[in-house]
């Protein structure tokens, strides 16, 4: 992993870090990295994740998703970090997200409905993930599975193992029906356990190196200095541009297959940092497609953006159907970042060697240091999210038929309708 | 289409609007409209959008796309907005994007190799799209499609129509070889062009009711008062909520099949709007599952924000498996509402009837309307995007070998690296 700050100074950019400033900045990195080992050592929940390549359980995973290595698909059901760590690994490791790799995150009816008649039930090894094993829409989507499988006349308990932690209904019906279990790590939140078995059971069931991937991320070295350690590095100046008024983070991989990497990076930056009214809104962006779209706004509107510009310096393919392309997504990356040191806009170059096992485990391990690290830098605590609990609490009161809590502003209504149309169309 | 503000007013939400603004924005309104108005009657270039759903030649779009409705899959070679609109009006009517209908958008060659040894290239159908037959990207994949075809034995002439502007590189070829060509409509910039041949090709070559897409977009009457028209309310209230502070606009469907609809929004909002230091930037979010990954920074971090809740009245299925996720989906989507006015964070609620052909291009041609009527508040010209023109030619200097543009600043690199692994992993 590489990290190039060069184009996030003041010297090219605004707003922009003056290069003295670093040194202060330093300065607080290096106590904020003290406090990290600090917790790290009295093994204060959360910041567990960053032991987890040592920590977890390979041989679990592989047992647990023995049963099912004969599956033709494989459907995760689980929302938030219990699903997008393990969509953004497979997908970055198949190389592509067209494979028979699904999720289950929503209860749009309409999309499940689809989902499940498309699936080949009797075929699919299904993953129920919930860390609290409560969460309502995994729930309710555990339940439209089975009964689906139940149409079917597919046995469920033969298609299914779970992952999830030491209580909880998710707990109880996998012991009551013999069900695999895998352990979600104590005390670490979703979006901080890809690299257990959150996020690589579906990866091992694919038959990909999940010991390539720990490894990975096990080789990137904490060190006290954002001169010596690129996910602090990418974590302060992040956080500096935040403070200096780039309250967004662009990221924008060059790799299609990391484009699903974008949503997990989304969830990790804002449910970590976006708190006490500070924080930094991530933006997902796809490279070369994006300097179609979103291009124009990041060069030209307000100057409250950073842009990460993540690419691997390395491709399989070359030249499909005989055309050089590596050469035009190369000169689109260089052009892009150029484009935008030329309006004076801050970037942040972020290399890895190429989309492996190996070099994802590395990125996502990086990614989630730089983000505890921003965390201390913005006084936060990144590994809770107390603000989506009263939302929970009121859809259980209106499944339930109770309707909305008291406490809801009853705020006039204005809604400007067009006519009703007279068809049905 | 049906708009509420009721939440974006500053009785509810911080930033908000007061009530007494709304006349002083409303006189803006209607003068913003009248000067539409007199653009649209001129045939001024770029509001012709808004006329779309008139000019429109279907049967043109038939006769072009007959000789492919055999196709097994279909293919659109563009990006920006030559692609992201036909996949929100293809997606949003298939229900799903698991369909075999795909795009080449990046020139990512892992990418490209993979989606074209996949294809069944002799069965598909490739419509090739660029307004100025110009786009370096898509020539290249171009370039890459007829590679392949030629290397299975599939005569690409047979396989392939185009759609683009009055000249061209496209238009030269096309006539070379005597492909099918659907005609961009002049003056519109793709964005805007959803519902011209660009947007609407893929879809008809699915079989689905073009007509009922224009039906619903001509019904959308524009009147030059915001307490009249949803999409001006929608464009207004967005536009002072920016004055005020919210510059970014999450849009979030409660509807899968809508996903894509969000990206083409970004397009639409980004590159029309975001210029001159102003403009207002989307989020792409997603009902249900962003509550689980975003909502904690919409709710509890900085109040730079309005969140746009869309969603379908009804819905297809109910209770796929036999469980009400229908419930579910209202619980959450009403559950998020309050969540946010509890919090004072401002929201605007849409709604369409359901998502079929006619409200959907209901929707699209809104959203158009909203965009332009905000463009006139921001005081910026929609339909330009100025600030893509310096990376494309550098783009196009580092391909042909010549290097970056002398003006691009020289700052010194300030990286950041990891020790090199030793093995190849």
């Amino acid at each position: 992993m590489r990290v190039d700050v060069g184009n996030a100074l003041d010297s090219v950019a605004r707003p922009g870090v003056p290069r003295d400033a670093l040194d202060g900045l330093d300065e607080r990195v290096a106590s904020a990295h003290a406090h990290i080992q600090r917790e790290r050592r009295a093994g204060t929940a959360g910041y567990r994740a960053l032991d987890l390549p040592e920590t977890t359980d390979v041989a679990a995973i592989e047992d647990a998703v023995a049963p099912f290595r004969d599956a033709e698909a494989v459907l995760t059901v689980g929302i938030g970090g219990s699903a997008l760590g393990a969509r953004a690994l497979v997908t970055a490791l198949e190389g592509t997200d067209r494979v028979p790799v699904y999720t289950l995150e929503t209860v749009d009816p309409d999309h499940v409905a689809r989902l499940l008649a498309d699936l080949p039930l009797a075929e699919t090894a299904v993953n129920v993930v919930s860390r609290s094993g409560e969460t309502a829409e995994t729930l309710a989507n555990f339940r439209a599975v089975r009964g689906a499988m139940a149409d079917a006349g597919v046995d469920w308990t033969e298609r299914t193992f779970v992952t999830t932690g030491e209580t909880g209904r998710l707990r109880d019906l996998a012991e009551q029906h013999g069900l695999p279990v895998l352990d979600v790590p104590p005390g670490v939140p979703g979006r901080f356990s890809v690299l257990s078995a959150v996020g690589l059971a579906a990866a091992s069931l694919r038959g990909h190196d999940v010991d390539a991937v720990l490894d990975g991320a096990a080789g990137v070295e904490l060190q006290g200095s954002l001169f010596d350690c690129p996910p602090y590095a990418y974590g302060a100046v992040t956080y500096e541009l935040a403070r200096r008024g780039a309250t967004s983070n662009v990221m924008m991989p060059y790799a299609e297959s990391l484009a699903p990497f974008t949503e997990w990076f989304a969830q990790l930056w804002a449910e970590s940092l976006g708190k006490a009214e500070t924080g930094q809104t991530p933006l997902k962006a796809r490279g070369v497609v994006d300097q179609h779209s979103q291009l124009q706004l990041y060069r030209s509107g307000p100057r409250d953006k950073v842009v990460t510009l993540l690419r691997p310096v390395e491709r399989a393919a070359e030249a499909p159907g005989g055309v050089a392309l590596g050469d035009h997504v190369d000169a689109a990356f260089r052009a892009t970042e150029a484009s935008l040191a030329v309006a004076e806009r801050p970037t942040i170059r972020v290399e890895i060697e190429r989309v492996s096992a190996r070099h994802v485990g590395g990125l996502l391990y990086g990614m989630e240091a730089a983000c505890i690290l921003a965390g201390e830098l913005f006084e936060v605590d990144p590994f809770t999210q107390p603000a989506v609990e009263w939302g929970k609490r009121a859809a259980q009161s209106l499944v339930e038929g109770d309707g909305l809590p008291e406490e809801t502003p009853r705020g006039d209504s204005l809604a400007v309708e067009t006519d009703s149309p007279t068809d049905s169309g």
